[in-house]
């Protein structure tokens, strides 16, 4: 199993979680900064990134989406993949691991039961004040944790928030991270500039400079971050058992705001898992992100997608897409089970081939 | 322990469940129903009733309600009790049993986290036609029970949903069962004169006659329930371990509604849990409507509240509220897990003492 697995930090912390029950959630939020165009592949048009979450935990849950006709590609100049919900789904259904969404403040709401933290979508960070409400979506989080963490032993979180890379990088900049050039985008030609300036331009209209709230992590959200970041980084708070952050750059985000909040915190019960795509990404610095923040492990697993059949996986290897939906982390959880990575790229393949 | 849990039905089913991890879930739901003034004593006034659901499960998670100024009491002709919340809270507190809210349509939301099922609580079944989506209720229900199946051993639901014991005697009229004088009630004083007329005024102003939807529990919901009642028929539906039906004679409404939409429905491992106050009231008559529908298990549990040294407990043995919010059946898993009835009387009065 570990050879398909790339472990990052001085910890290995797979023992600990091998053949635990496991419970994955996805968070799904929006805001008004995916609206921009060119920042995200998640979604066909800028407008229909509203859609995407509820598309992706619909199709988890339900094997297609209901809110959308289609199912969310991300395709940038012509390199269609498809959305990494079908590996998260590929992956929950071998292993039979139980799924809950979580609505964070999705702009369209999911077709399906979901637990209600936060109902209103972020604005557009490039114009500031994005979020009214981050630390109640925290601490509403932090209670649903507790709850959780009597049901299972280890919480897998993923998230879909379209755009969510740069306000993980808005968040990691207002709190003095150095990130420049750093974070992962979902598109080969990550649009590193547009990012960067968006983020420039909401700390400037939220009257904020960077590095200026380190101590700050609510306020940081509230000016340039995005729903998602505080209602994970209560549940991890509010957990009593192991939790895998399942995502990327984004969930460095997660992860600065959790030492902004709780300096003390104890990050040895927490992992991120990502995919080989993120964790290879010439184009951002997952470790050196982290690094900054704490010495968490990160577990990368490599779905060999290059022997694929399917030309909407073999786009993976070439920079589209690389995570979301807490995909890496979902075939991490399959593997703790004991399947195999030629059977979750075969069984992700499947269902491909049914869906498009 | 079974000295204080008076069982009914041909199968004695604890033993099955004892030692059992359990779930506790409490679906909340409103109806324009419990406007009527004297139909419901779940509420100082009709108007407040619609906070009665939400402060019920904000009192369970937080130890206090946060939407309304004041705890939820029962008062009727001087009797005031506390809500059956307090016992509830006090038993899943003395077991550390997890609790999670399912929002089935209530009128207030609470400020916990919560599982969305539906939005938009029911009409007054007066003027009939109440609920317009309960078949979509249902559907969300079964996914959501096939979820929380995975999380856990037995799944316990109670309920909060003001004027609820009428919306079920009309669900049980419209299919056909013999209900006349044997549905409980909050109050001593059992209203049936005015929920048998309401009854009568909602089916025939859906256009309905009695017993005309035997094999129509939706039609029969949608005309004279409440949303409540098919979101917990599809948990069970959906869930793949032991369910126990924490609550009265409005769970009679569910199990109606189960056998009517799955006639082969194996009814060996769904039970209804409830407190002695009402498997022996003699305003109504739980077990003549149970035998109608199937061999139903029902565990009574007796809390010797006429030993309390509180009022407003004692006054559950004069009639006053009886159940509600679950309180029979999370004393029941409470006692599963070899917490003693005298320990749960003692920490609900604590709470009571605290809180009034």
């Amino acid at each position: 199993m570990e050879g398909a697995i790339k472990c990052y930090g001085s910890t290995n912390i797979i023992h600990k979680l091998k053949n635990k029950d496991s419970l994955f959630l996805c968070v799904i939020a929006s805001t008004l900064t995916s609206r921009i165009k060119g920042i995200t592949g998640a979604g066909a048009t800028p407008e229909l990134t509203d859609y995407t979450p509820a598309a992706d935990v619909e199709l988890v849950m339900l094997g297609k989406p209901i809110c959308l006709p289609e199912i969310p590609k991300t395709v940038v100049e012509g390199l269609a993949a498809s959305t990494p919900a079908v590996i998260t789904k590929a992956c929950l259904d071998l292993a039979d691991i139980p799924f809950l969404v979580v609505d964070a403040g999705a702009a369209i709401k999911p077709n399906i039961p979901y637990v209600k933290l936060n109902e209103t979508p972020g604005g557009d960070i490039n114009k500031g004040n994005a979020i009214e409400n981050s630390e109640k979506i925290f601490n509403k989080g932090v209670l649903l944790g507790k709850t959780l963490s009597k049901l299972t032993d280890h919480i897998l979180i993923g998230e879909s928030t379209p755009a969510g890379t740069t306000t993980a990088l808005g968040v990691l900049t207002a709190m003095g991270y150095e990130v420049d050039n750093k974070i992962s985008g979902s598109t080969p030609e990550n649009p590193h500039k547009l990012k960067h300036s968006v983020v420039e331009n909401g700390l400037l209209n939220s009257g904020y400079k960077a590095g200026e709230l380190v101590n700050e992590p609510f306020k940081a959200i509230d000016a340039v971050g995005d729903p998602m970041i505080p209602a994970v980084a209560g549940i991890v708070i509010g957990s009593n058992v192991p939790v895998t952050l399942a995502g990327g750059t984004q969930m460095t985000a997660v992860c600065a705001v959790i030492k902004g909040i709780l300096p003390e915190y104890d990050f040895s019960s927490l992992s991120i898992g990502t995919t080989i795509f993120v964790a290879e990404d010439e184009t951002s610095d997952i470790n050196f992100i982290t690094n900054q923040i704490a010495d968490i492990p990160i577990m990368a697993v490599n779905p060999y997608f290059e022997k694929s059949n399917t030309i909407c996986l073999v786009n993976y290897t070439k920079g589209s897409v690389k995570e979301g939906v807490g995909a890496g982390g979902a075939m991490l959880a399959a593997m703790l089970k004991n399947i195999s990575i030629e059977d979750i790229r075969v069984k992700t393949e499947d269902l491909c081939k049914e869906m498009f």
